[in-house]
C-alpha cells in the first residue's frame, strides 16, 4: 500500500506555508497517511490555537471518507443526509473547507489539512499543498 | 508575549461581576490567559449550574480564536463557512454571544467568558469586564 | 439544604492564597458547593496549568465522596478497595492529597481542592482554606 | 512571557530527529509553546502510531507541570504524592519518560514529547532535542 512519507509530508506543508505566507493569514497545517495517522503538523507563528485540533481532524476526515471537508460539508447541512456526522467518531469529523485528500494513482493515501482563516482561505492553503503531492 | 494576570482576571471579574449585579442576572465569569488556560472563574449565588462550563469555554473561545464568540456565532450557522465547528476541540467550542478577546496593544493575550442569562445579557457583561483590561 | 456560597468560596480561598504565599509555592485553589458544582477558582501567578483540572477535580471528589482526597488516596492503592477508582466518573475523581471537604453543623456542604505543589503541601493549603469556612 | 516559535519547534525537532536517526529508532516528536498548545509534530517513517497522541502529550505534561515526565513518573507509582495524575486532565498527562520542558532564562516556555522508542530512548532524543533550544 502506497502511504505518505515524511518526506512528502514536509513538501506539502512547505507548499501550503508559501500560500498562507502569499494570503497573509498565519495557519495551521497538517498532515495525515494512508490510516489516518497524523505524519506531520506545524502551527505558524501568530496562527489560531483553537486551530490545532481543527486541522489535524480536517485531515483525518478528508482521508477518512477520501472526500475535501468542503464537499462533504454541503452533505452535512440540515436535511442532507450526512447531517449530524460531525458528531461520530468522538468528535473527530471536520465539516467545513480546508481539508482535501492526497491520492497516488487515483487512489486516496492521506490527506491534508489547514485551519486558521476563512473557510476559502483554508481550502486554497490545502490546494497549494495537495498540489505538490 | 503579555498574558493576564490573577489580578487582571479579578479587576475583569468585578466589573463584571457589577454590571450583572446592575441587570439583575447572576452569572458565571470566567477568564482565560494567552494560552487559553483558565486564571480565574466565579460563579455568582443563583447562577446556573450548568453555565459554569459555557462561561469557561466562552472564554477559551474567544482566545482560541481571537474572536467574540458571538461573531464566530453568526459564521457557524448552518450553510455559514465555520458550520460544525462547535463539535471540534473535544466540545470547547463555544458558539454564542459571552465571550470576549482581552488585547493589549492589538495583540490578543486572553479573554472573559460570561454565561448565565439571554446572549445580549451575558455579551453586556462580558463587555463591561474586557473594558476595564 | 446549607451550601457555599460565592462569599464563603471567597473567603476559603483568601486563606488558602494567604497559606501558598507563606509557603511560597503558587497554588491552584477551587471551591465546590453542595452540588459539586464550581463556585469559584483562582490561579496564582506562576501556578501549573496542569493543576487547574486538578484543583477543580480534587474539590469534586471531596465532596462527591465527603472525604479528603489523601484518604480516598489511601484506599485507592493496588489492592485497596477502591483500586480504580480515579477512572470513574470521565476521570474526575482525584485520588492524591490536596481535597477537603467543607462542613456544617457535621454536614459536608462543599468542598476545597488545591494543587500546584507537593502532596503535602497541597494538602496544607486546602487545610488553612477550609478553617476559616 | 516568551515562548516557543514554529523556527525553535523545527530546530528542536531536528536535533531530535538526529539523535532517533543515530540510535535506529524512528520517532514521533512534539513541540509545544508555553500554553501547552502543540507547534509541531513529525512521526518519523516507521513510528508508532500509538505514538503520536503519547508525545503530544508528553510535551503538554512537561509544559503543564514544569518537570520531565520521566521525574512525575518517579512520583506516580502507587503509593507516591502523585498517584494517579495520569487519569487526570482528560488523559494528558503523560508519566513515563520522554517529556522535557524547554526554558528560557530559568522560566519553562514550552516542551518537547518524543514517543517510540524505550523510556530511555524517548528521553535520550528529547534531551537532544532540548538542548539546542
Amino acid at each position: 500500500m502506497s502511504t505518505v512519507t515524511l518526506a512528502d509530508a514536509r513538501r506539502v506543508i512547505e507548499a501550503a506555508e508559501k500560500r498562507a505566507d502569499e494570503i497573509g493569514q498565519p495557519m495551521n497545517i497538517a498532515v495525515v497517511d494512508s490510516g489516518g495517522n497524523l505524519v506531520a503538523h506545524v502551527r505558524q507563528d501568530g496562527a489560531w490555537i483553537g486551530s490545532v485540533n481543527i486541522s489535524i481532524n480536517k485531515a483525518w476526515t478528508s482521508r477518512a471518507f477520501d472526500i475535501a471537508t468542503k464537499d462533504l460539508g454541503d452533505n452535512s447541512q440540515p436535511t442532507q443526509q450526512f447531517f449530524g456526522i460531525n458528531t461520530t467518531n468522538g468528535g473527530k469529523v471536520a465539516i467545513f473547507a480546508g481539508g482535501i485528500p492526497l491520492s497516488k494513482d487515483g487512489v486516496v493515501v492521506g490527506a491534508v489539512g489547514v485551519s486558521g482563516g476563512s473557510g476559502e482561505q483554508d481550502h486554497s492553503v490545502a490546494e497549494a499543498g495537495a498540489a505538490v503531492f
